[in-house]
């Protein structure tokens, strides 16, 4: 994708920020820069861990909506797919040439479902998660009617109290259904443990996963003494994917934050007690921002408020500054507290986002930057894609 | 814009949630929903109240982004033309037709005071705000170099504690620089009291703005005594427009919210101690989300979460229910917990957003309907649009 775009249609600082070539300090602003470096440096790390444990990484697509992210996942990090979580994703990442797609969500609307029937047209593998038995009949008819094949997971609920069953009963019965259903193929577990990814405590979130795992053996178990097998168990986060990993039932990773961190993420704590973003992972996402007033002595106001990025996961923190902070966030407005007054009226400063996903979703573009320089700008692809 | 708007190059569902004709049972979710006649009333009776108090209305169009809704507000509610906070959407703005607009912010960027120097060139009047005498060198420049000129408004920070000078004699020596500065015209004052406008008690309110109104009058009469008359004295939003009118000295009102009205807003209480969404303005923005999981008993899994919509300002409120409330909020889904079951899965619900602005800002489309059919879909045109 990004060999292909054609720059010249688009005016710098009215709908692109930047273009190739550009010296960094030129990036108009605010805008969403990745560091190439830091993010190349992630994506491969985690791919040397997934294959160092034999695990298949199945990137989650949803928190930088972005083909060309996802395809560099593929190239330096083994990635062996993605996740998303709508059917207006997996459309961005099937026509971007993506060849195996997990919806990992419920998609129960008949426009919806026949869409998504369709998504196997484009030459990928498309699976969809189940959590209610008359999901089913649902899909299978939408795949007979298209002549395509969809691969279901059942959606264990181990713990976010949100979509997914409680009981291996329950896998037991929708398994037996999707495998009884012309169109469609069992084809594994999906359990990601969303609610525990962001607790600081690494003793904490395993005792969550612990939980987890034990409810994924079960139904595990449980299929095997139906006759069912699970080709794929799928989840773990960048909070949690250790744990997966050694799990002995987990074997696919839905890894997303990793590659960009975020602040939120980064505060939670390794086993050692060291923060994530201090050592396990870098920070190559960043909202870059620019000083636009400084009115008051002790107050610089950029120009990054809520329209920006999203607080839903706190404030932004300002990168590599201990003398300055942000401190209050309004629609097109940062307050950042500057007591010495160090700050100057057009001065950039890189933020790094409280919550990346939300964030990366307000913006169209990613600047991509190394040495200075402005390298690549990708189009966020599935940027609004909610349907 | 609407009349020319080519659909056909849209599908559903994949970049686009609807089309016109469509029954509204049909939307594709989660999107945002405008009820046409209500979006009309609350147009004309703030065009209508701003008439009858003999003040100019310059609607605030960084709430909607949207030069079709601006149109409405121009046509419907005598509008005289619009404020934005970024040189991007008075770009969308001015390309839209829009003849008189006031960007409400700093342009401190070179590349962005560059461009608003050309913004002129439309056929607009462009005016935007200094709080530093610094800035008035830089436009003059850039006004000069395109052969246009820019109007000036001094902003007073009347309370709200970010961009704008506190004194007259700030006011003074700025409005003195740009009345020197070729290219220039010095035309008025800006003093939006924003920190108040979702104060509860209508009294708390008033305190807050009479000492806005205190130091606007200040500047005036100082700005008098040294010469310069100020044609406009504009501010005043949704919490406060009756304060404004009513003060003798603001002649233009900046009013956004008032036209879609959300849940943050909505509880705020007029001088009889009344919500202003219950009687003032009436709901015309909804966030239209469908269920997609019903597994557990006693909660329904919506599919609007972070990503269609912001909550910086609280979590939405489910229309027109009070057996239901949406209780979390994660990135693609809503927890709605339903106690007694009522909801189905697949059916659709009208939320209140909590915090229009930035919702708005997350969506490519306002879908708007009347008696239960899609009438028209407008482009959020100044979507992402933030440098």
């Amino acid at each position: 994708m990004k060999d292909t775009m054609d720059f010249a249609q688009y005016d710098v600082g009215y709908d692109i920020p930047a273009k190739p070539g550009m010296d960094e300090a030129d990036i108009q602003t605010p805008c969403l820069v990745l560091d190439l470096d830091a993010l190349e440096r992630n994506i491969k790390k985690m791919g040397d861990y997934a294959k160092s444990h034999g695990m298949r990484h199945r990137v989650h697509g949803k928190m930088h909506k972005s083909v060309d992210v996802a395809k560099l996942q593929h190239e330096l990090g083994g990635a062996v797919g993605v996740c998303c979580q709508k059917v207006s994703e997996a459309e961005v990442f099937a026509r971007g040439g993506i060849k195996d797609i997990l919806v990992s969500n419920q998609v129960r609307d008949p426009a919806k479902i026949d869409r998504l029937a369709q998504l196997p047209k484009f030459g990928a593998r498309v699976i969809v998660c189940v959590d209610d038995i008359d999901n089913v009949a649902e899909l299978s008819e939408a795949a007979q009617k298209h002549g395509t094949t969809l691969d279901i997971f059942i959606e264990i609920d181990c713990g976010a109290g949100r979509c997914g069953v409680v009981t291996t009963e329950a896998v037991i019965d929708i398994a037996k259904a999707v495998d009884a259903a012309p169109a469609l193929r069992f084809s594994g577990i999906q359990a990601y443990q969303g609610a525990m990814q962001h607790i600081d405590s690494y003793e904490a979130r395993k005792e969550k996963l612990d939980v987890a795992i034990a409810m994924v053996q079960d139904a595990v178990d449980g299929l095997k003494a139906e006759g069912l097998s699970c080709e794929l168990v799928s989840g773990g986060g960048t909070g949690s994917y250790y744990f997966e990993s050694n799990s002995g039932v987990y074997n696919e990773l839905q890894c997303g934050s990793y590659a960009f961190m975020d602040a939120d993420y980064g505060r939670i704590l390794d086993a050692d007690g060291k923060r994530i973003d201090q050592g396990e992972w870098e920070n190559a996402f960043f909202l870059l921002t620019q000083v636009m007033s400084h009115a008051k002595a002790d107050k610089a106001i950029c120009d990054a408020g809520l329209k920006a990025q999203s607080v839903d996961s706190g404030l932004p923190v300002v990168y590599g500054r201990d003398d300055v902070e942000y401190i209050k966030c309004s629609d097109e407005h940062g307050v950042i507290a500057d007591p010495k007054g160090v700050l100057k009226v057009g001065e950039k400063l890189r933020l790094v986002p409280g919550h990346c996903d939300p964030t990366a979703n307000v913006h169209d573009w990613y600047v991509g930057v190394r040495n200075g320089k402005v390298e690549t700008v990708w189009p966020v692809s599935a940027r609004g894609r909610a349907y």
